[in-house]
Formats: C-alpha cells, structure tokens, sequence
C-alpha cells in the first residue's frame, strides 16, 4: 500500500488588502534591518497588491528620493539577493517620505493628505515609547485615527507595570485595543505557531500535556553577544525586562495555555492571559542573577559588563528562574527560564521533558530508558524535534535494547531550501488583515509585568546583587543548582 | 546546545550458549528457506560457540557428507552471499546426519550418541504435526529427553481447537511446558518487538492507547501469490486457520495487551492470553469470506483459485473480519483484520487509528485534519510511521496551514545498510538462550482456536460460502462495505 508521502507544500500566496504603512522612525535601526526587508520579500512574493505604499517619516529632512536612496542602502544590506533588480526598483518606488515632528506639528498636514481614504491604514511606531502618546495623539489630532486605523507599537513596552499602564492609557485615549498592535516578534516565528498546531491539531499530545505526564518544561534564550549598541538603553533595563517580560513570558504561555475554542485573537489571548495570570508570585531563591565578566566566546577574547559599559553596574545579563503555573494543569510542573548574554552559544529553544514511564518492563535488559522530550527550537534553526525510545535494531543477546530516536517534526523534507522567514512578514501581514491573534493584548503585557515587578521587589528587599560569571559560561553556578536540586539537568 | 543526534549503534554480538540442535524434517523446506540460512547467519556473526552442532534427521538415508553437500546447495540458494567461503566451510562442517523414522525404532540409537551431555539441547519439529507425538515419544525412551531439553513445534498447530489440544497432550505427556517452543515467526520480527518498545518505552503512548483515544485498528497481512505448491494442505486450512488464528491473532494481542510487569515470557503471555480469551465471540454480519478468480496482478494474468486446484472447492482465500476485545480498555473500538491471496500487493501491517481532535480551533482556517495515525509495517519492509499534524511552513492568508508528517520512528538513520534479518535468527537465538518470550503458549494457542472454530461453526451454520474476487483486486466488495458502513476505510 502506498504510504503517505509528504509532498511539499508551498504557502499560497494571496494579496493582503490594498494599504497605507506609515512608519515612525522609518531611519532607524528596526526599519532598516526588519521592516523594509520583510516588506520587500511580501512585495517580492506577490502578496503585496499594487498600488499600497510604505510611507516614511522621521524627524530628519529627507526628500523622497533621499529616503528611497537610504531604503535602497539599508536593503543592500539586510535583504541582499531578495528578488530582481526589477522587483527591488518597484518596490523602491512604492516609498514615500514625510519629516514630522513626533511633539511638534511639522509634517502632520502632509501626512495627512498623503492618505487614501478607503484602504487599510497603519501606523508603525518605531520609535522610543515616550513618543507613544504624542504619535496617537497627533493622528487623532489631524485626523487619520479612522475607525479601523491600526497602530503598532514595538518592545519595550514600558519598564515596569506602572509604566506600561500609563502607556496603554495614552494610546488608548485614541484607539480602541482592537487597533493596538503590540508586537512580540517571537510570535512571528514558523516554530512558535507550528507549537500551536502541534498541541490542537493532533490528539496526541493535549492528553499527556499535564502534571501527571510532563516532568518540567525548559525555556532558554541564550545570546553570544554582549552590550553590542545598546548601551544605554540595557544597563537600565537588563536581561529580566528584556527578554523575560515578554518574549520568555509568551513562550510560557503557549506552551503552558488551555485549548483555546478557535484559533482567533479573542480565544488564543484569552486563554494566554489566565497563565500568566497564574504565575505563581516568585518567593527568594527561585531566582539566580548574573552578570558577565571577561571571557572567550568561540576562541575569541571578550571583555566584561563593567568594562563595556565603563563602570560598575547593578544591572542582570543573565537571570535564570524556577517558576510555576498554579492551575490544575501543571499543578507541581516547574518551568525553568534562563537567558543571558555572553553564553557559549546563540539558541532559543523551549523544552518539554514528559516524566519517566513509571514502571520499566525492560529493567535489567541492557534498556537505559530516557524520557521523552519535545524540543522546540526558535533560534539559530527553527525546527521541533520529538525524542522517543525504540528499539535497537538487531539481535541482542539481553533481548530488547533501547535507544533514543529524534524525531524531526518541523522541517523534514523538502522545505530547507526555503528562506528563512523574518517573522516580521508575518506579522506585517496579520496588521494589514487586521489580525489580532499573534499580537500581545493590554491585559497581557499587564499580567507580565505584574509578574516580573514582584520579582524586582524581592530582589531589592534582598539587596540581590548578580553573580559575576564568565564569558564563554552557562551563567553562574547557582543557576545550575537551581535546577540540579530538583535532580534536573539544563537541555545543552 | 547539542541536539542529540541519532547513533548508529550496532548490535551486541554476545556468543550464546554451547549447543546441540536437532531437526527433524531436515531436509524439508523449512530447513532449507529458514532454519540452515538463519544459523548460518548467526554462525558468521560470531554467535554460535566454537563446538556447536546441527544434527540434522530424517527419514531419507544419507551420509554425513551427502547432508553437508544439500546444506551447501541449500545456502547457496537461500542465503548467497552470507560470509566468506571459510566461513561456510566453517559452518557446513558442523552439520551431521542421522536417517530416523519418526514412527519406527531407526536411528534413535545412533542419534541418542551424538547428544553431548551438559549442553543446551534443542529439538526442532519441523515436520507434520501428526508426527509431533512421535517424536515426543522416541526422544523420551531413547533418553534424550533431558530436563532442560527443549522441543520446537511448528505452525500448523492444529486445525481446530480439538486437534491442537491433542497436540498439547502429546507433547506435555514428555515435555513441561517450560520445554516446548511454540513458533510463530511473526513474533521474531524487528518492528513486532519495536511495538513493545513503542509502547512501553515511552510515556507517550499508554496514557492515548485505549478506546478514548483509538478510534479503530487495522491489521492486513496480503499475499499476492496464490496456491503455488501447497494445494493439498490449503484448501484444507483457508485462510482463517492458515493466518488469522496464529499470526493476525498474535499481533493483534501485541496491540491491545496490558502492560506487563516485565519482560519475560510468563508476563508478557500473560497479558497476551488475557486479550485472546477477552475477543468478542463473533455474531453474524462481522466476517466476509472471498476466493479469488482469474484476473492479473502486476500486469500480469494469474488463474483463478478453482483453477489452479483443478475442482470447484469451499474454502476460503480471503477472509475480513471485525473483531472486538471486550475489556475496559478497548470498549467499543473495532480491530479490523484482512487477509487475502492474490491481493494487489504484498503487505503486511498493523495501522493505529487515533480519534480526530474533540475540536478544531483552525477550523475554517483553510486547515485540512487528518486523524493521527501509528503504522507499523511488517512486510514487505519494516518500518513504524508515526503520522502528525504540523504546520505548513510559509505565510498562508488563512493563518494556519496544516499538513500530515509522517515521522519514520523505527529505521531513521544508518540501519538501512543492515541485511534483513529473518525472524528465526531471533527465535533460534532465543530457543538457545532459554527464552520462551516470543514463543506460543498452551493457553494462547487454545484460546486462538476457541475463537476461530466459533468463528467456522458461524459459517457452518450460516452455509456461507465465500464470494468470488478478482485476482489483483482488495478482495469482494462486501469486505470494503465492511468498514465503510462505520466510516472507516481499510489502509491502502
């Protein structure tokens, strides 16, 4: 009988509905090396109709024709080899650019009249987020906030619960939460979605994804570099705000939520909001901070935190963290969190390690019987990897020998040699078909940052300092013992 | 971080014990096709101790030498290529010969000699059943019959229930039952062993391998040859006795058993008779019975079962049945079973069918459910595919694409090299080692045939005869309709 074969399957590419993408900040660093890039791949694709347009605008004086010039620069840059000479030139030409003044009223008229009525319209905020407030206002002001107009707004989104409230309230003066687009890019990526239709598109999984069947759950983000530009921007934030608030957070929460009733925004961030409501509040010792000092990353020497920042500092590169999810289903399961600069390698990656059969029938048969695990791998590769016990083929004398076979779920045939998808294409495309589903609700980055300020608090109370650890490290040693004391060993 | 890659890990070649084996038939086929060409092979694997010998006895005179010389044209017909020529020197001249009749008083004082006492000793039956007896007989008045010898019986194993308690009878009047090696060399296979593995290895599949989570399992064992030599014996049997009640049978208690306290012959048996003597006894409506006509399998014509026999006859080519265990576990889930000669292809599998999901949550997303799926196919290859849902990767309007994956479990990676392994390497190791775990026992073997002769007498009493089928076809359309009446199709 034939067996299934899996054919590869190619994404169907249909155009979005004709728009108008407003960026703020269309200079900066994120335009440069994500969105104009991923625009230029949809673009490419087909997906986006004729006639939309990426308008720019920045504080700087620019001509169109300077700024299609920076566009052209950036894209040489970050997108090398998308498409024909062809393609790259339409694409160029759909840029526009206006200077506007986030705080002042220079450029808004003209914004304004470089809006067509009768197609999606929205408005990147690449920008610093005390701008936030300032850039709804003035479309509310000069009358582009429509009734479906959509803005999206990009990490960091406030540095603490107080913070992150009063930046909701002010978007929110302006535009109901249906509009607000609050990107995670991690929600974009291929292997967190698959994760989705792993868990609700299969019946294997969801009986045996509880307490009673899963050990713990991994969630590990771990960086080679260190401060890089960031300087001033990560010494006042660190690695918990960082990377745990939301990126880590969200990763948490999909593994850990209910099955939602549909695969829409209202259902997935409604069942994604009761975790993170659940998160247990963090007691002491369930936290270990660190802080890199000079080491060798790849053969290569590199220099400490306080060197590169140029004093001494207070702030986490690393921060590693026992939590738990008090509901019924993971009554008892914990979920350890680590992520850190200056680690041996670059991955993200969550890891579910299910519990141990509870009774070895191949005991004594030269069987070493390992636990099954589901590795979802984000960052370098993105794939998902199910490990389970089979048999060694053969004919062993102690009858049934066992070994562990990875199996690759993801990505196993034909799809490689596809580019690497930038998750912004995705998401850029959700904004324009309005769908909420893969960005961050109010209520969520509220419940994240209820959470990680309560851990600040304990670590102030403590008077917590990071332990220094070595470049080139798994971060300080008492990370490894928070988990080794619960006889688990960190997924390397 | 290190992923863990798959091995290729090779079988440990331990030497089992020092030992004499019998056979009796032994220049029948059996010895021919399977017994000489699977010592052979483990001869040149390193496994059979310097010292060992086959004794082969029959009923036809010939000379030590004579024997070797058929051994030899036998290997080279059946296991070509097996080791160096020194190797099979080797090998052939460890063979010896007795001529015995298996009724009368010739040769059994000859072969009582060559035994060498305080080695395993093995007594293979590899001749008609009728002769079982015998056999049994001669080896306990010639004093051979030692406590540890160990005797190998044979498919067919009866031809109802009453027959095979005969058998039993004669055999334990001589032998315990701890001595008496029950053959079916489906149990000898790599992936039948790999579905205990599967199963109770992981913690993945026994809290999902009930009737909450199967939906039904089928097992087809399909035949493209039709009578070829053996008229006599088939249309005799049919292909109820000569597949259903032993090997269909077998594997289907290997799906559905509970998980044994160990894996050892007592345990594992245990459990296996527990679900033979739990299948259902069979109403009317649940089986169809076919016998092929002419028609043409790969293009080519083959004649019909009538005339290959040369007579009009009753007996049954093809049989499909609907069977259920009566337990907590398999409440309500249908075993489908299909066997047939002269079907389109030579296959034999088992095929777990989980339930579809409760609910879709992608439902109207362009996303296409299939329900999961464990397959496990025995021949002509042997592999086991696990089949999920996953994500099709790229950037589809509908949001989640799905597609199934089918995941190789068994052969993933470098064992593809490995010569097949015919089962009786395995068996015969095990007979050497003392291990009757993958042997029949009594009690399964009985209860195989309460059910099956229920199974004949509702035909009997139903005057069913079987409906003709064309050669090359899955057999008569009623056989189809029987699982499609519950929706199900069979697994092509």
């Amino acid at each position: 009988m034939d067996r299934p074969k899996s054919r590869p399957m190619v994404s169907r590419v249909i155009p979005v509905e004709l728009f108008d993408l407003v960026v703020f900040g269309a200079t900066g660093d994120l335009a440069q090396r994500k969105i104009l890039p991923a625009l230029l791949r949809r673009f490419v694709a087909g997906q986006v109709p004729e006639g939309s347009r990426l308008i720019g605008a920045a504080r700087s004086e620019h001509s169109v024709a300077e700024y299609r010039a920076f566009a052209e620069a950036a894209l040489a840059e970050h997108a090398a080899g998308v498409g024909t000479a062809e393609q790259r030139k339409a694409f160029i030409e759909t840029l526009d650019y206006v200077t506007v003044d986030a705080t002042g009223a220079q450029g808004w008229p003209e914004l304004a009249t470089k809006l067509v009525a009768g197609r999606v319209r929205a408005f990147y905020f690449s920008v610093a987020p005390r701008l936030f407030g300032a850039l709804a206002e003035r479309l509310h002001k000069y009358g582009m906030a429509s009734g479906d107009a959509r803005i999206v707004v990009e990490k960091p989104f406030g540095r603490d619960l107080a913070t992150a409230e009063a930046l909701n309230r002010d978007l929110a003066q302006h535009f109901a939460e249906r509009q607000i687009y609050r990107i995670d890019h991690y929600l974009g990526k291929e292997t967190v979605q698959n994760l989705l239709a792993l868990r609700f598109a299969n019946l294997m999984f969801e009986p045996i994804w509880n307490a009673a069947h899963i050990d713990h759950v991994q969630i590990t983000v771990a960086e080679t570099v260190g401060l890089e530009g960031r300087v001033a921007f990560y010494d006042d934030a660190g690695a918990l705000r960082d990377m745990v608030q939301n990126h880590m957070l969200q990763l948490l929460a999909l593994v850990a939520m209910e099955p939602p009733g549909s695969f829409n925004a209202t259902a997935v961030r409604d069942e994604k909001v009761k975790v993170l409501r659940a998160l247990r509040e963090m007691g002491t010792g369930k936290t270990v901070t660190g802080q890199y000092r000079a080491g060798a990353i790849g053969g290569k020497a590199v220099p400490g935190y306080d060197e590169e920042l140029g004093k001494a500092s207070n702030t986490e590169t690393f921060v590693a963290i026992k939590a738990h999810v008090d509901n019924w289903r993971w009554k008892g399961v914990p979920f350890y969190l680590r992520t850190g600069k200056r680690l041996p390698q670059r991955v993200t990656e969550i890891m579910v390690q299910f519990r141990c059969v509870p009774h070895s029938i191949f005991a004594g048969k030269g069987a070493t019987m390992q636990p099954n695990r589901l590795v979802i791998g984000i960052q370098p590769e993105e794939n998902i990897s199910l490990s389970l016990m089979s048999k060694v083929p053969g004919l062993d004398r102690e009858g049934i020998r066992l070994r562990q076979v990875p199996l690759d779920i993801s990505m196993p045939d034909a799809f490689v040699g596809q580019h690497r998808r930038i998750a912004y294409e995705r998401l850029l495309l959700d904004l324009i078909e309005g769908d909420q589903t893969l960005f961050v609700r109010r209520d969520e980055v509220e419940a994240q940052w209820h959470w990680i300020d309560a851990i600040r608090a304990g670590w102030r109370a403590e008077g917590l300092a990071p332990k220094p650890y070595t470049s080139g490290s798994w971060g300080p040693s008492a990370a490894i013992a928070l988990a080794e004391r619960d006889g688990v060993s960190w997924h390397e």
